[in-house]
């Protein structure tokens, strides 16, 4: 039995920013939202998040979770001093407490039941998550005996020099008895550099305590600046981008590519530079997408190219072409084996398979029959300044350069649309259509012209 | 006189890939076709590719080499199991055999060279290629004496801790006198941890033996993994240009471009960030390219300027500006001094010099003369639903806005299409041609129609 | 008081191109402007630049610079040589004498005034600025006593073993008393390998000398080569991303993104990845900016977003919606809470607050009211062949899509143009205008015609 206590409440001074710190988003996702995944495989029986600075905008921006709690912190006086406003609220609690840190994103959910496990088969007081760095200077050092159990942490202004090469440091999350550390809560003192109360002091006031290394130490990095926050996402991004080609991915220049965690790739992806996946996207194998794309809550069926283009919130089959300078949004759905060329968008658009949509059209709320196609320039006039109208376009249907279809519209089968000419009813089987002015034309005109603006 | 094999029989299971992991495409060529480069300045008088796990996808592939050969391996055995398989072709054959691995696609030419110099120089009845890796766990250690002669090479899991200092360790490339490894070949023993029959063993039962390092370690690296084969781009991207800068390119953020091996560059060329220069391209001095451009097969005059858009296959003359967002594919060509602007695509086009297409349009199957100024929205209506037809303008000819030129058509010289109209029908010289409905003014309409909205 | 003399005589053999050497871009700016704009500050009296190879191609480049005066070194006898060209420029003159070298661009001013100050400070003859480099090998070591005064300056390849292990090396950047220089230099010996006059010969002529240290050891790196330009566009480019991260910028993937110094960015603002702020461009607080964007001397208000666009020359006001693909050009001026969607172009237009443009639009030369729609496919035609021309529009107006505006034209406000309709007269308020041919319908003509493709 767990609960579950995020530090929310501080001001991150040094991300010069009006919103909150723990509210800054990383890959999609905020920091909090992040902390609060990595704790859901331990399924907390309560969650609750100690708010303070801008509290009020950080528990509307976490309205929408479900059964989170919130306890405030009004001054800012510790970590101690956050935790004991948790006294009145986990009264004849039993079990244990988690505490976390809003700004540390990046701990894994097996390294959370790692700390737990750990902490409840020995029956702990309290267990610390300990990191060795690489780097340890200003962290806190953690020093056990050969079975994990601490014996001693020293802040970094208060080591030796032998002290001092200890890499072992306190990663500041812990998971404590409740009972045990519902007693040493109040009586925790302020005699240190900053006047506040620590929550260290707490760890050294219960036994047994023992610590636990995290598998990598990234994972325990806090954000405290701009910097940091590019630095974690390049951790985060490096995690997504080897599980990916470790699942057979190509990825030809990781560095410039991202992907959201929610993304999923099929075997045999290729993915080229600079392409960006975001949230709810899945690729079927044989997909070669990018450079230049960005593709985002998207399905994109099997051996589909994708190149210099965006899409969203859309739908695209097997063996489609795509780009390059496409746009596909607001719930498009591409059938099998069609094209989709340069500077087209389709909206809320539905092509039946094998249609040719390869140059300079806007498609919005339409739906195409098979193997129709769509000239160059042709634009369905779906918004009339009041509403918005749907366009029908039967099977093998052809409309001609710079068209324009005026919805509501309905073409049946085997229609031609010819070139220029645009339509306002709705056209039976098998017509051609025309709608073109007669040309008149003016010999010499352009001499004359040209004569009479030297002049 | 010498024989390549090349070891393709092997399974990559880390791939994840339904393709054969010699298949995999490294910058554009196969691995195995790589290390099919890398030997071709030592002029091989046969190449041999042993194939086994998806031997008719390899073969298949490679189908288009003239004077390849190809070997099964049915069974993997191991890479002295490989070679065996040689021995019914190479009867009677005097001279030497050049061992490769088909996943080792980074070797240079010179290595290849140097270690068939240094072979046949001292007359070795094998030479063992080596590299000094930095972190060479897991490679199996060389020690020679002062002369390069091979003493002993010991597998990591046998070396002591001495000899685990060693960094120098067998690539697993080797080039043998035939003669001397046909007599040992059918003796070897699969009295190792693998059960499998390996070539090293070969090497340790003929004399002399010599190693030759290679310049580069990063040379020997293999591909197993997705991983891996980004880092041999990323290796191989380096190599190219760090030679282009050499030569005198300015590559402005060298990490986000790519470059392939086929490109010709020439000097005071600028490069701009998340530029992809792929095939058989060739930019001339003057240029700037990029950001964000693509450009593959084609070639680019001096002091033309390209942003942000995609070149297959064509040909642009010098003084051209390009972009942002134009498309020129399907043999474009573009004469001196033209202007392509934003959201233009060529396909199989032919401007004359000093023509501008500015903005929005599309010539397919088109030749334009001279000075011509293609408006903007001008699309020429190539494709009749049946066949493509061809355009030809003139010189000094204007289209207007939104023009359609239905194909086959010919403007002459001297020729103004207005604003609006679809012209199909030849135009002779010094024309003004418009083709554009009489308009019907309709006031207070927008009023009603709004109140009616309304209701 | 201060002269400065900047080195610009040399070939820069290893830039392999015909453009001198100082004169290469480094991030917008002339490598030998950079070396200008680090003296700014300590406000020079005089601003010498000592020209030789292509000496003329310096001077015109720099021609617009006010106040710069040029000394020519007509054949290259080294760094002693080229100061002994001041001789009679100098001469009676009483005060310091700074030199720099004109491909040594990434010098800070906070590093120039400190060398100045200590030099006046100290009243020495001579003041070296030194560094320490991580690996000091090819330049020069220099040996001080405690207080930073100069014993020895002794060249990498006469430095004994204890010697090689100083890493303070001596950058080239020197300061002079003037009169002690101008007595020693007219003494100066070729006894060296290169048979050149070596300024750092006068050095040890004079006395007191001392050393003042950089920084950043990166501040004194020399550009011969252009991989070595690369080198410090990149440690240029980390600065100014960390400076903007520490002010509040969110930069996702700071390594793909390139922001000239002459941009200012607001706290909260969000740079997407492979994104370039290039010029004098101002982003205000809000903005969420790319991926794929290129902005380059515009300002861009409040909140408002960018997305896979290119944007020069203008100005955008808050809550504005740009793109994916719109290009903004040649001062547009685009109101609040305007969209700009995919495939448009404004130029040299002016749109009011609430104005939608949202596909496939070419606007040149326009203005707008507020809350206009422009329909999908519209286009100003503002050039007539000869010259170009005005369209005003008026507020709440809205064309239908491929509608074109020829102008001049003034469109009232409350005006709705029909989809398909080429206007070319003014047209006054609260008026449909509809311009469109009336539709020919064939039935069974597609049959037939299909037929007859057949035989």
């Amino acid at each position: 039995m767990v609960v579950v206590a995020i530090l929310a409440a501080g001001k991150g001074t040094r991300m010069k920013s009006n919103l909150p710190k723990v509210l800054h988003s990383l890959g999609g996702r905020s920091l909090v939202e992040r902390v609060l995944n990595s704790v859901e495989t331990i399924q907390p029986e309560r969650r609750i998040i100690i708010v303070g600075y801008q509290g009020e905008e950080v528990k509307s921006a976490m309205q929408s979770i479900p059964n989170l709690e919130f306890v405030e912190q009004t001054v800012q006086m510790g970590t101690g001093h956050a935790i004991q406003q948790l006294l009145p609220h986990l009264q004849g609690y039993t079990g244990d407490l988690l505490v976390l840190n809003g700004d540390v994103p990046l701990l894994r959910p097996e390294t959370m039941q790692n700390l737990l496990k750990i902490h409840q088969d020995n029956q702990n007081a309290a267990t610390i998550l300990t990191a060795n760095l690489p780097e340890p200077k200003g962290y806190g050092r953690v020093f056990c005996n050969g079975d994990n159990v601490v014996e001693q942490i020293v802040e970094d202004k208060d080591c030796n020099t032998a002290q001092k090469q200890n890499c072992r440091i306190n990663a500041g999350i812990y998971c404590f008895r409740w009972q045990d550390l519902a007693k040493v809560l109040p009586h925790l003192q302020t005699n240190n550099a900053q006047k506040e109360y620590y929550l260290t002091d707490a760890v050294t006031q219960v036994t047994p305590v023992m610590a636990v290394d995290t598998e990598d130490y990234q994972e325990i990095l806090g954000i405290n600046d701009r910097l940091q926050l590019a630095g974690a996402y390049e951790i985060l991004q490096r995690r997504i981008k080897e599980n990916w080609m470790a699942a057979g991915v190509t990825i030809i220049d990781p560095s410039s590519v991202t992907i959201d965690e929610t993304v999923v790739l099929q075997p045999d992806v290729i993915i080229e530079p600079q392409t960006h996946l975001r949230g709810n996207t899945v690729i079927q194998t044989g997909c070669r997408i990018g450079p230049g794309s960005l593709i985002e809550n998207s399905e994109i069926g099997e051996n589909t190219t994708i190149q210099f283009s965006v899409i969203t919130d859309s739908t695209v089959k097997s063996g489609v072409r795509i780009g390059p300078y496409a746009h596909l949004r607001g719930h498009a759905q591409v059938g099998e084996g069609c094209r989709i060329g340069n500077f087209v968008e389709l909206k809320n658009t539905t092509l039946g398979s094998k249609t040719n949509v390869a140059h300079l059209s806007y498609l919005g709320d339409a739906t195409t029959g098979t193997k129709v196609n769509i000239g160059a320039g042709t634009i369905t006039a779906n918004y009339d300044g009041f509403k918005k109208h749907q366009t029908i376009i039967g099977d093998r249907t052809g409309t001609g350069s710079n068209s324009v279809l005026v919805a509501p519209i309905t073409l049946g089968n085997d229609v031609y649309i010819a070139a220029g000419s645009t339509v306002a009813e709705n056209i039976p089987d098998d017509c051609l259509v025309v709608a073109r002015a007669h040309p008149v034309i003016k010999p010499g005109w352009v001499t004359k012209k040209r004569e009479s603006q030297q002049d």
